[in-house]
C-alpha cells in the first residue's frame, strides 16, 4: 500500500460498557477513531492519532496493531482511558449517556506526528471541533478531507462546528444532527443549507433507513441492509465513516461512482458491526464476507431499465 | 387495453378540506379510490366501486370519465358525499383529523357490476376491511389482489383485517401500521411476521424514507424522490398503489423484476400527488414526465458493480 493511498484519523479510544435488549458488557473497547480505524483498515493503511491512558488494556493495542493501524500518533498520557457508559432500549435508535469521564482526553492536544502529514486522506471522527481544526492545522495538502460531528457539538460549538465544515471536502452526520444543524426538518433542504457552508458533498445517515448523499449535481440514496436484529448500534457510524473513507483511500482517482460505491461500503460495514457488541464482528471479518455482503446490497435496489 | 388488464378499485371517495403549512382548501375531491384511480389510469383501464352523495359535483364525475375510469360500479345514494377535514403541522409525517362525517359511506355496501367480475386486478384501497372482504366475495377468478389499510382499522377491526390479509396476494400499509399491527418496532421482522398470515408480498411505505418490499425469498428498498416541499401529502399511499397496481396490470406476466419496477411507478406517481392539492397534479400528468421521473430514481440508486 503506497503512501498515497493512506488515512490519517482523530477521534476518541475509550472503554464503553453498553446494555442492550441483548446483553451487556464491560469498559470493552470503543471510541470514534477505533470504529472507524478497524473499519477501514480492510481497504487500506491507517494512521490513527489520539489518546489513552496507561491503563488501556495491550490486547487492545495488539488488536490495531494486528490490523496494520499504525499507531505513531498514539499518545499516551498519565491517567485513565475515556470511558463512557450507555444503555438503548428497544428501539435502539437512540443511546441513553448514564456516564462520561473523558479523563486523558479532557488534555487532548492532537500532534500529527511529521511522517504523517502529507497524508492524503484525513478523517476528522467525531471529537471537539476546535480539535479537529487543530489537526487540520498540521496537515500539509490533503486531497480528501472529512468529518463528522455529532449533537453534543452542535448544541456547544456551533461556530467552531461550522469553521470545520467550510474546510472539509465531505460532511457526514446522521438526520437528526442535519435537522437540528439546519433548523431545517426537511432533509434534502438540510443537505442543501450544509452544501452552502462549504463542503462539496453531504452525508446523512438516517440508520434503519439507509444514508443519503448531496453534491450540488447529484442525489444518491442508499438503502439500509435489512438486519432483524441490531445487537449494539454503538460505533456504527463510525464504522460507515470506516468503509467510505478506506474504500475512497483505495481507489487513487475518486468520481462520484467512486463515492456512491464508496457510501454502500459504508453500509455495508455499518451493517457488520451492529451485529455484535464492541468491533467483535468488524475485527473478525474478511474480504469475502465484505464484498459477499456489498453485492447484497446490489440485489436490495435493483430494478432494471 | 384488453379486459386482461384492467383493474377494478373499491375505496372511499370524498370531499376534502385540509390545511398545511402551504395553504388551505375547502371540500376539494378526495378518498382513497379516486387518489388510486386517477394514477393508475395512467397505466391502465380502471372500474371504480364506490359511493358519492347528491351532491358530489357534476366536474369531478366528469374527470374521472375524461381519464377513461368506468363508473358503472359507482352507486349515488341519497344524503351527502363523504368528507374528511384535516390539518398538518410542519413535520407533513401525520395528518391531524378535525372532523369526519361519513353520510352516505355509513350505509355503503359495494356492488361489483356483473360486467366487472371477472377482472383480474383487485385493488381494495383503504376501507372498513368488512367490506374489502364483501368485494372479495363477489369476484371470480382474480389474478393480483392487492389491499391497502389504516390503523383505524388496525385498532378497531383486527380480525377483518387479518382475514383480509389471508386472502391476498400483496399487502400495502405504512411503517407505523406495520409496527403497530405487528406489535413489534423492526419492519423488517414485521414485515416477516405479515408474510406469515398469508400474502404473498408485503410493501411497507416509509414515507419521505421511501419503501420496502418483502417476500420470503428477495428484498427491495426503493429510494424516495427527494423532495424540498411537500406540498400536501393527502393521497400519497393511494397515489403509490395506484401507479403501483396499474404498471402491474399493464405488464401481463408479473415476475420479481415487474413487482421493483411497479413499487418505483408507485414512487413516481407519489412524488407528484404531494406537489398540489388533491389530484391537482396527477390529473394533469402526461407520459413523459411519469418516464422522466422513473428514470430519475434510477440516478438516485445506482452505484455500478
Amino acid at each position: 500500500m503506497s503512501a498515497q493511498h493512506e488515512v490519517l484519523v482523530v477521534g476518541s479510544i475509550g472503554l464503553d460498557s453498553i446494555k442492550t435488549p441483548f446483553g451487556e458488557v464491560f469498559e470493552v473497547l470503543g471510541g470514534s477513531a477505533i470504529y472507524f480505524s478497524l473499519a477501514a483498515s480492510f481497504f487500506t493503511s491507517v494512521r490513527l492519532v489520539g489518546v489513552i491512558g496507561e491503563d488501556f488494556p495491550k490486547q487492545h493495542v495488539e488488536l490495531l496493531k494486528k490490523h496494520g493501524i499504525d499507531l505513531s500518533g498514539l499518545q499516551v498520557l498519565p491517567g485513565k482511558t475515556f470511558r463512557w457508559k450507555g444503555n438503548y432500549g428497544y428501539d435502539l435508535n437512540e443511546a441513553i449517556t448514564l456516564d462520561t469521564e473523558l479523563n486523558v482526553l479532557a488534555n487532548f492536544a492532537p500532534q500529527v506526528p511529521d511522517i504523517y502529514r502529507d497524508v492524503k486522506h484525513v478523517f476528522l471522527a467525531n471529537i471537539d471541533p476546535d480539535l479537529q481544526l487543530a489537526v487540520l492545522d498540521q496537515v500539509r495538502n490533503p486531497e480528501l478531507v472529512v468529518c463528522d460531528t455529532m449533537n453534543f457539538w452542535i448544541h456547544g460549538k456551533r461556530d467552531s462546528l461550522i469553521k470545520v465544515l467550510k474546510r472539509v471536502d465531505i460532511a457526514i452526520m446522521n438526520d437528526a444532527e442535519a435537522r437540528e444543524l439546519c433548523k431545517e426538518p426537511n432533509l434534502v433542504k438540510a443537505g442543501r443549507t450544509i452544501l452552502s457552508w462549504g463542503p462539496k458533498r453531504v452525508i446523512i445517515k438516517k440508520g434503519e433507513h439507509g444514508a443519503l448523499m448531496f453534491t450540488n449535481g447529484s442525489f444518491f440514496s442508499a438503502p439500509a441492509y435489512p438486519l432483524e436484529e441490531i445487537f449494539d448500534p454503538t460505533g456504527a457510524g463510525d464504522t460507515f465513516a470506516g468503509g467510505f473513507v478506506g474504500y475512497l483511500a483505495s481507489c487513487g482517482q475518486i468520481n462520484d461512482t467512486h463515492m456512491r460505491r464508496a457510501v454502500i461500503y459504508g453500509a455495508t460495514m455499518a451493517s457488520f458491526v451492529v451485529e455484535d457488541f464492541s468491533v467483535q464482528r468488524t475485527s473478525a471479518l474478511n474480504q469475502q464476507e465484505i464484498r459477499d455482503r456489498y453485492q447484497e446490497f446490489q440485489g436490495i435496489v435493483h430494478f432494471g431499465e
